[in-house]
Parts: C-alpha cells; structure tokens; sequence
C-alpha cells in the first residue's frame, strides 16, 4: 500500500485519482476528541463508578475484544442490518486487522487457501500473502457468472488437493471496481458457501454512501447458515485515524454455536499477541460520537455522501465531454462508493502511470496493481472520494491529454 | 494474556498480584488529551500550514512507520540511552506489534527459531506461536551462565538442521523475573550472536523504573555490529490506552547499511496489512506529551517510580515478616520494575493459584505460566505494580496464609 502514497509524493503537483482515502473536508478533530467524555459519563453512570475511576478504566489495558461493542452492535444493526451482539463482536485496530486475524484463524492449516474476486481489494492480498496463505481469484472479467465461477474455483482447488477456507468480498462498491453484488449473487454465493462449508468475509467500508437506487441487504443478514463474518470500519464514516474496525461472528458456524464461540476466542487469542487490544481512548473517541448521534452515523455521513455524489457526477460528466464522442475507453457508473473503472485501449500499467503523473500531472492507479492475474492490464481505478469538483474537471483534461497523446 | 484477567474477574474481591498493569495512580486522561493540540501547532509551524489543515492531516490515514518518529527519537536517546534516527524507527501499535512484526519478518523462512530466556514474557512466546515459528529456551535457571547457555543452545539448534535467527531478552528488570542483566552478560551475549548472525530483540518497557543502582547501558548501545532491535513503549511511561510502541533498528544489519534499510521496508509492508499505521490520534497525544515534556518522560515518570519503590519496600517487609522466620520460601529483592520472583517448598500451579485466590482471596502467576518447559513448577511471580501498600501487607498476610494450610 505504500507505493501509492509514494507516488504521490514523488509527484506533489500532480492530481491524484489515486487514493482511496476519505474526503476529509468535514473532518471535526476538535468536537471528536470532545465526545470521548460522553462515553466516560456513559460508562460512569452505567457502572455507579466516579469520572476518575473511568478515566483511570479507559487509560488502562482493557478487554481484548472491545470496550465499546455494545454501542458499536447498535449502530451496525441501525446503519448497515447487521444485527450481532456485542458478545459476538470484536473491535479490532482498523478494520485490515480483522481481516488479517480472521484469515490467519480461518486459514491455519496447510492447504488452506482464500478465495478473492479478481481485482481484489489489496489489503486482503497483502494480509494473505505475509500469512504465507494462497489467495486464488474467481474467474471474474466482469461477465462471468460469479456464482458458477465460485464453484468451479471450489472444484479446482478440491481437485488439487486443497481447502478453500474463506471466500473474501465487498458486495457494496467495491474496491477497486466500485461494482455492487446483486441480491441474486449474494444468496447464490451462500448457497455454494454453505454445501463447501467455506466462510465468507463480508467487508463494508462503503455501504454508508450510496447514491442512487435501494440498499441491497447485507450478506450477514441473508445468511441462513452461519457463515458469514461481517468486517465494519470507522476509517470512512469518521476518520481513519481513529483505527477502529470490528469483526462481527455469525450466530453459529455452519450451525454449531460452540464453534461461533470458539472462532471469537481464536481471533481475541491471537489479537491479544498483534496488538494486545484497540486503543481505549480512540474507541472512547467513537463510543462518543455515536453515543451523540444515537448510534447510527447516517446524519454525520451526509455531507460526504452529497460530496461523494458530486464528484462522481462531476467525473461522469467530465469523462463523457473527454471520451464521449469517440470509441475505445468506456467506463462505469457506480451507484455509491469511492471508485469507478475505466477502459482504455492500451495497456496502463505502473510505468505508464508514472509517465502519466510525471508528464501529465495525474495519478490513476493501474488496475492490474489490484488484480491476481494479468486480465487488468487495459483497465485503471478512478478514485474521487478525496479530490474538489474542480480538480477532477482539470485532471480529467490532463489525463485525457495523456490518452491522446498514447493513442496517437 | 486473557487468563489473567479472567482470573481477576472470577475472584474480584482478592488482592491481586497477578496482573503487570502500571499503576493507574497518576494517569491524567484529560491533560494528555489536551496535549495532542500541542503536536498539532507544531507541525503547523514545521509545515507553515493552517491549525484546519494539520487536523485533517492527523485524522487521515498516515505514514505507515509513523508520524512522530522525530520526538520518539530524542525521548529515546534522552532517556534511554537508544541513539536512533527517525528513519530507522518504525512507530506500532503497541510494542508488542512491533515484536509481532520483528518476529515475523526475521524468522520468515522454515527452520528459523528465536531463543528466549526460560521463563520468559508470555507475549513473545505468544507471538512465536502464532506466526508458527518455534520458540526455544536458553537453559537457564538463575544459576547457569547465559553467554554459555546461548552459544550451547545455538549449537544443539544447528546440530538440528534448524536456524536460530532471533534472542529474546528484557534485560531490565525482566518480566517475569525482575532481574537485570549484568553488563558482562550483555556484552557477552552480543558477541556471540554477532558470531551467529543472530538479532537481539532488546524489550524495555521497564527501565526507567529503577530503584537502586545505576543503570545499565542498553544492548543497542553496546552493539557495535548491527544486530540489536531496541524496543520502546508509552503503555508504562505514559498509559497503556495510547497503545504506542517502536522498535529501532541498528545503522546496519552486520555491517551491511542496506539490509537494515530493508529490514525497516519489510517490517512496514507487514504492518501495512496489520493496522496500517498506527493511530495518528493516540500518536499526536504521546507527542504532545512528549513536547511538553522537551522529549523526557523523566520528570512525568516520578511519582510512579516513588510509587513502585515503596511497593517494592513494603513488600519486600511483609514477606520477610510472614515468611523470615522459617526456610523453604525465599525470593528476590528486584532493583527496579513491577515484578519479583518467589520460590516456594511446593508446586504453585494453575490450579494452586484457583484455590488460592477461591480460598485466600490473593492471586499471584504461577512462573509456570510463562515458562517453556517445567522447571518453574515452584516459582510464582509477584506482581507489585498496581496495588496499594496497604493492599500488598494484607496480600501478603493473606498468602502467608495460604502457604501454611499448605505446608500443614
């Protein structure tokens, strides 16, 4: 993940499509830092303790999975339709931690093996890889059945003599396609899931901010089996730097609820040797806030979410005056998220993409930095979650400059 | 790790000498939240940006290796000794993060093994175990000499086709014995890992709670090859909520200025797909302190100190007054730290220390519990900590109890 920050940096005056962070213009450091209070008059009041004797609670080592669930298991319910109690949840530093601990539970054994769409998100890739966990991707360009491609993926594996474990997915825009999963895959994908006894790791940095059309349900919810693992994240709805996410355990796994139980003491065990347990003060810092907004961040995310719509009509309006009146670079557009995807016809890779920042002044990332074969070559991810209205008119120009250039 | 607490909660009404918590006498929640403001008018001075501008900096995600390398830097040299640039130091979530990661990317290949001293810190073995790389003891049982116990114990692990590639020490006031490593032994064991290409991992979350005596030069600063990783914490110095850690790496890995530049990459990628960074919240607060303080925890670090070395006579009082008078128990007189080390005439197991804490309403850790192999059975730490004076007479008396009914 580093090289992306560092081409940023190599090039400062460049206009960047590249970072998937989120908009910070409504970033409030000052009243954030303000609500951890609320949540010490919370707990004060809850436990009959003094504010000192909470201060001295919150600064200490605490509970490896969590101090905060209780508010967090409301909010999920309210925002997302996740609905798990807090026994069931673990707050985890930042939401690639849950990822990495449920991986290395999940996948302990030798042959066990991940299941990813192919491009997949890097941080899945990453996690699995200094694991030493192999990550395989479903046949998936786009057009291909994705629940026949779990399948077959499945049967390939078993017939190679190994175990495909987990099944990694974001159903809501994801990153790096900004694609959603219909309902259809999503209860296809569970039926396959359930007859391989595979678990799916559900991760929603994005469901929060969507534009256009209904809320799909998420996979937890239509999960009938016990095989889900909802993976949440404060890092888009508030701030990054907070570095809280959580694991949310379905009720049982594949229906024996001791093993739901003894999957959550697996991933605290081995969180209590990574990072001992979240930082108390920023789960402080979120338990406020959502104590202030009565555990659901709808009202707080609405200014970015309008942000986020903006800018993505912004860039579809910009791309079509750029690319519209001729063949050869298409592109999507998403109905909520932080990316869409683009076609060109040549192929974009990571020395192009250095060309292109140098002698252009724009950073798209190549999609093939996210892909686990070569079939993204032609395609570039498109971020406008951190970038003004103006700059992606502007750099739209400038990489449609680059465009012609190549072409020509 | 979670034993303990659970233990504690079982039995809350007993004196607890179990837990290694810092003593929560001195924590000033409010005044180091305030203090996050400090670093942020720093860095708008540094950067000649806007005080908005700082706070969606800190609020973002950041570099992986951290954002207060500078300050950590100096506090680091100031009061430890540890002469380290900021670039070769890496800022974690925690120290044990940064033990996790160090671990993982220095025994990385099969057939690699870290060596630790026998009982050793659970977290370490912990870890080891995890990440599935084997942790092997020094034999050492107080008596033994360690230089030779090293190069006896590397010797056997070659002879046995395996790489011994780390040692595991907390050369101040260990925990869980207490003890301090002589300044020959240091010197010692650096010459033959030096010979091996062996790193020390030196963990030092106590020492700047001495006592009695002068201090001993750390492990870095005696390591003329390039072989020593010092790892630093705020979870003593300040509070463990911040969960704020680093490990600093040496100028070179035996000799060679590149593969220290490396090794520092390679622990980033790691974290990276762990947690990122590290909160840039909890960071901006140990910085602010830091600035307060002109980079020395000295000061602020006082009255624990006075507080941990009035625990230490009182204890040490109690235990001479209930158990002077007859042989069979003896134990040590730590000059600095949390912890001492008891030795009783029978075996303090697992289940002694329920019955104890069910029955005698006192709880002390079976040095069992951290041991790799089963030549503790009699030992128990003593953990004086987080408990009052008054606590630790009554603790005692209580013990002294216990060990009679026993004897009896």
């Amino acid at each position: 993940m580093n090289f992306l920050s560092e081409v940023a940096l190599d090039y400062p005056k460049a206009i960047s499509f590249a970072s998937g962070r989120p908009t910070d213009a409504f970033f409030d450091l000052e009243a954030w830092f303000g609500a951890a209070a609320r949540f010490g008059d919370y707990v004060a009041a809850r436990t009959a303790s003094s504010p000192a004797a909470v201060g001295k609670l919150l600064a200490q080592y605490g509970r490896t999975n969590g101090l905060i669930n209780d508010l967090v298991s409301q909010q999920l319910a309210k925002d997302d339709g996740v609905v798990c109690p807090a026994d069931r949840l673990i707050i985890t530093a930042g939401c690639q931690e849950a990822m990495a601990l449920c991986l290395q539970a999940l996948c302990a054994r030798p042959g066990d093996v991940v299941l990813a769409r192919n491009p997949t998100y890097i941080g899945i890739t990453g996690a699995a890889d200094f694991a030493g966990i192999p990550i395989v991707p479903l046949a998936d360009d786009g057009t291909a059945n994705l629940v026949i491609a779990f399948r077959e993926a499945i049967a390939a594996l078993r017939a190679d003599g190994k175990n495909p474990r987990v099944l990694y997915l974001i159903p809501e825009f994801d990153n790096p396609t900004g694609t959603v999963l219909s309902k259809q895959d999503r209860a296809g994908l569970i039926e396959v899931a359930a007859e391989f006894q595979i678990v799916i790791l559900e991760d929603n940095p994005y469901g929060m901010f969507r534009f256009d059309g209904d809320k799909e349900p998420p996979m937890y919810a239509l999960d009938g089996y016990g095989l889900v693992i909802y993976l949440g994240t404060y890092s888009k709805t508030l701030c990054p730097a907070v570095r809280v996410g959580c694991a949310a355990l379905p009720e049982t796994l594949f229906g024996d609820k001791a093993a739901s139980a003894a999957l959550a003491n697996e991933i605290g065990e081995r969180k209590s040797y990574l990072t001992v347990n979240t930082s108390q003060l920023t789960q402080a810092i979120v338990a406020g806030i959502l104590l202030e907004q009565q555990c659901t961040l709808s009202a707080l995310t609405t200014p970015a979410l309008q942000f986020y719509r903006r800018n993505r009509d912004v860039l579809a309006e910009s791309l079509a005056t750029a690319f519209g009146n001729r063949g050869g670079t298409v592109w999507t557009r998403p109905d909520g998220g932080f990316f869409l995807s683009l076609t060109l016809p040549f192929a974009f890779r990571r020395d192009e993409m250095i060309v292109c920042a140098k002698d252009h002044g724009v950073i798209v990332m190549p999609m093939s930095f996210f892909a686990l074969d070569d079939s993204q070559e032609n395609v570039v991810r498109v971020s406008f979650s951190n970038v003004s209205p103006d700059a992606i008119r502007a750099g739209v120009e400038r990489f449609a400059a680059y465009v012609n250039d190549r072409v020509a």
